[in-house]
């Protein structure tokens, strides 16, 4: 197995592992499955029943973490969530939430948008998904080849301070589109002018599915390519990062490899280097099984819905069927929790 | 949903319909799981007991397609498989063996590498894995913009005659590498010069999950990306392709979706479109699907192994243990066959 595999691997290690010995449990909103709880958090979630019901559904022996469905909107299931993410905040129950952001991420369901909102810190802990964006700035050097541009986070980051991490990225906050968060993060992180980012150029996403002991990261990003002129070199603005590096292109690639590079960000590399020829199905005998890796199939995931909408499920009603023929169109990849796999439903 | 995950969930028809039935039986070479194999299929293979083994696994109710483990090396097998085949042409038992072509791919299991070669025309017949090389030949137009080339297929090509396709296409037959492959099948459908094969880029793969009236298409195509001359015309030397159009790439999108386009080549041309910022998160509503379908976990989906050895099997031994520590690396996807499901494996 190559080295790249094995950073593939590990990026994954979720997705690979933990995923598959199905310890976590689906977290529901209104019915539809948005994100994986484990055990250590489904603790703490008992001490507050009036707002997480922990249940077994109809003809299954899994239980299930959900949000009690008698908040019926938005701005109701925000604000329980909210207060008692911040009271496990006050008593300083996870490390995620030490890294408090002030900043909110729209928790969706692939069929019903946004269900509720949630710092972004705390996302981690019931394994809701991920968007980012995430920029790479290059350059084509007349004597160095292909070279990318890294940043250094700062050390006083909440994540992975220090570290080294691509030119720009920033998570998709509640409001902002996509190209939109691009662009406003180019400004911040790096200075780009209004005449350099007319040049950004959208090149597709990455998906994969990692674990730490902050909690679940089952993250998509956006990925931005961006050609630099030679003499051009970015200049943070917002005081998140330290500094700057061109690396030609194999350099960078020992980067990655390097316990000083941001785990999280090594995807976006990666796929950079494999899109731009310098990862081949020559050099790189794994070459398939690392693009597998940075497409997880993350949207297939999450399929498990509850038996009855919630009125119905409030009057004790559900006939045990949890598959429509609606869910079969999310079931573009594979997997499934063993939730899944007890009901026979794949 | 779009029109281009309608799009992708055709291309991948089989891995979002069929392969969910589970009518589909593990095809076996020394233990390993290379192929599926359909029911109408496999009633033609039981009139060939000393060849091919429909056996049930202990501790499990599915049957699998086993090569008689008798056949101990690649050419023992190949000449085996390739004497039956050809009575299936003679008897013209299936339309996909109209198409023989007297060229072989390699059957590979991802543990044991070649196990036996099998005429490329016949390989969907056993599910078997394909793999190919495409060339996206493209020019920066001065007033058109990003333009694209495309070839009409010769009405004389055994599949799919007279279609739209990419502007080089060719499958990895045995012998051959992947770079290498790209550069010959460029010099025989294109006629690309020496001088302008040196700018190919090799950008990736995609891989899709295709069922068509012939068999099953688990196909990964190896994408190689090549900038051309405003005044480079391609031409034809080897009698496959009767016409190249050059297509603005905006023109080139509305073509995937005319019935007149090679099926099995959209994803190569909608993995180009996405990679250089036509298709994006803006324009795309389904964006992270479509890129998911274009990159589903094929090699996680042959997992079955028989639970002793060949040698082992043959006098009757086995542990009924059909997961290895080894195979673990294998699950970089997802499911999987029902057989999966049933001894509960993931």
């Amino acid at each position: 197995m190559s080295r790249l595999l094995k950073l593939a691997q590990k990026f994954n290690c979720f997705y690979l592992n933990g995923l598959l010995k199905g310890d976590c449990r689906p977290f529901v909103v209104d019915g539809h499955q948005v994100g994986l709880v484990s055990q250590n958090v489904i603790e703490q979630l008992l001490k507050y029943p009036e707002v997480f019901h922990i249940r077994a559904p109809e003809h299954g022996k899994q239980n299930i973490v959900e949000l009690n469905p008698a908040f019926r909107d938005y701005n109701t299931r925000s604000q329980q969530v909210d207060r008692i993410l911040r009271e496990f905040r006050e008593q300083g129950m996870f490390v995620a939430l030490k890294g408090w952001r002030d900043e909110c991420y729209d928790v969706k369901s692939s069929v019903s948008g946004s269900l509720l909102k949630m710092d972004r810190s705390a996302t981690c802990l019931f394994g809701v998904r991920n968007y980012g964006v995430e920029i790479n700035g290059y350059v084509r050097h007349p004597t160095k080849g292909l070279c990318i541009w890294l940043q250094q986070r700062s050390d006083t980051k909440q994540t992975w301070p220090g570290k080294w991490d691509n030119m720009v990225s920033g998570g998709l906050a509640v409001g902002y589109g996509v190209h939109e968060t691009a662009v406003k993060e180019a400004a911040e992180e790096a200075s780009i002018p209004g005449h350099l980012i007319k040049n950004l150029v959208s090149a597709g996403c990455v998906s994969f599915f990692f674990e730490s002991e902050r909690g679940l990261f089952p993250n998509t990003e956006f990925v931005y390519d961006l050609e630099l002129p030679e003499d051009f070199v970015p200049d943070n603005s917002d005081g998140e990062v330290q500094n700057f590096q061109l690396l030609p292109a194999h350099e960078c690639l020992e980067r990655v490899f390097e316990p000083d590079f941001k785990t999280t960000s090594c995807p976006v590399v990666i796929d950079f280097l494999i899109r731009h020829g310098i990862i081949t199905p020559e050099n790189e005998i794994n070459f398939t099984q690392v693009i597998e890796l940075l497409h997880v199939p993350l949207q297939s995931l999450y399929t498990y819905r509850t038996p009855t909408t919630p009125s119905a499920a409030a009057t004790n009603g559900g006939n045990g069927s949890a598959t429509t023929p609606n869910e079969r169109q999310d079931l573009s990849g594979t997997i499934s929790t063993n939730k899944s796999i007890e009901n026979g439903k794949l």
